[in-house]
């Protein structure tokens, strides 16, 4: 199975991606979960890439360098890993291209609809879990882990609250959409509810999916 | 204006780009020769990306990859020339990529035609030059540069001959096709002719263009 995570900054999925990738293994499944941009070398050269160089770089220019290294995930990666019969499991995927660069920043949600079909090479995720956060609780639960006074001294707090929390509210808004567009495949889950709650309904979910081949209302 | 050269390997458009060039310069325009991929900081980075790891490149991350780079040397630099009223010469442009990836290596035209056109952000030469050649004529060209035997010694006329000539066949039944579809825009010219004969062509094409606003056959 290939499963990805969705959500906004600080929603829960790293937590989520790391429980559920155990109990896969206590199931005897071999389990492979992964992040992008990475992955391959090639892959890795663009991270190093986007990450060193993002001032200069266009919105279109960093689109097509984030579905290139996507491709190239896919291919030399999880398609063989889904291939050998091992589960997938990703800390976010093309749904984030478009909930971000779509909903958040505005480019076209046609072309990004393109270019997430090209770059992940017709694959599409078994299931997706969406874990739902306000920006608000997501910029609360981000600062408790730093001091907040340091949050703020470093300005880091000041940028989150100008610009980003209405851009985190598109981007919630654009997963809301997706989830609606895509009721078979996206999992939509209250990232309020304790870590261990989210996970038995991401359990849940994928048994439900292993008997019925459908996705399950949680 | 924007103008473009294509044609196989050896066809003699750098030859042509620097003809143009000069006697652009000499009426008195701002003229920028340029190659891709490279050309700002990022496509630079893509180009040595491109050449230093392609062996382990899929063509689909490969083709994103030249997009990305090509998105970016649009927007920073071929758009802001045009804008300042500069004429923009490209030895390639989206044409080749059509020909050899889509013709050539057999990869979807619909999907490269989506891809062209994000990677180019909508920018279409004012004319193409295409330099019509066939393979046998530009193997002979190419291995003229050097002794014919080393070219054998070295096993480079081995490889092109074997499975070069079939590869340069398709791509150039592909310039005939992007030529056929596209006449308000592609000229066509025997690159068989004398590199002063081809420049004159152009150079008509280019005048004849400026009056009345369209491509002439020649
Ligand atoms: N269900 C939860 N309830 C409360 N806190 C949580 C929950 N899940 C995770 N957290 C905490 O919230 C913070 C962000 O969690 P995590 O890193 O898993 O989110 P993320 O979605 O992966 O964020 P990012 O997009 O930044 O990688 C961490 O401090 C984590 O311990
Ligand atoms: N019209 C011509 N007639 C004969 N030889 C030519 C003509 N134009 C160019 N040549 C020669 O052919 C060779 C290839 O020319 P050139 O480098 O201009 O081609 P090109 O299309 O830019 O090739 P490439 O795709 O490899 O860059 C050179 O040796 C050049 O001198
Ligand atoms: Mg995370
Ligand atoms: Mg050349």
């Amino acid at each position: 199975m290939l499963i990805t995570f969705e959500g906004i900054d600080g929603a829960g999925k790293s937590t989520q991606v790391t429980k559920l990738k155990r109990h896969l293994q206590e199931r005897g499944r071999e389990v492979l979960a992964l992040r992008e941009p990475g992955g391959t070398p090639v892959a890795e050269e663009i991270r190093e890439l986007l990450l060193e160089s993002r001032n200069d770089i266009t919105p279109v220019g960093e689109l097509l360098l984030f579905a290139a290294s996507r491709a190239e995930l896919v291919q030399h990666v999880i398609r063989p890993a889904l291939e050998s019969g091992a589960d997938v499991i990703l800390d976010r995927f093309f749904d984030s291209t478009t909930a971000y660069q779509g909903y958040g920043r505005g480019l076209d949600l046609a072309m990004l609809a393109e270019i997430n079909r090209i770059a992940s090479c017709g694959l599409v995720p078994d299931m997706t879990f969406y874990l739902d956060l306000t920006p608000e609780d997501a910029l609360m639960r981000k600062f408790s882990e730093k001091s907040l006074p340091l949050a703020f001294e470093s300005g880091e707090l000041d940028r989150m609250e100008n610009s980003g929390l209405a851009f985190y509210q598109r981007v919630r808004e654009g997963y809301h959409r997706l989830g609606g567009e895509n009721p078979e495949r996206i999992v939509m889950i209250d990232a309020l509810l304790s870590p261990e709650e989210i996970h038995r309904k991401i359990v849940a979910s994928i048994e439900n999916f292993a008997v019925s081949g459908q996705t399950a209302g949680t």
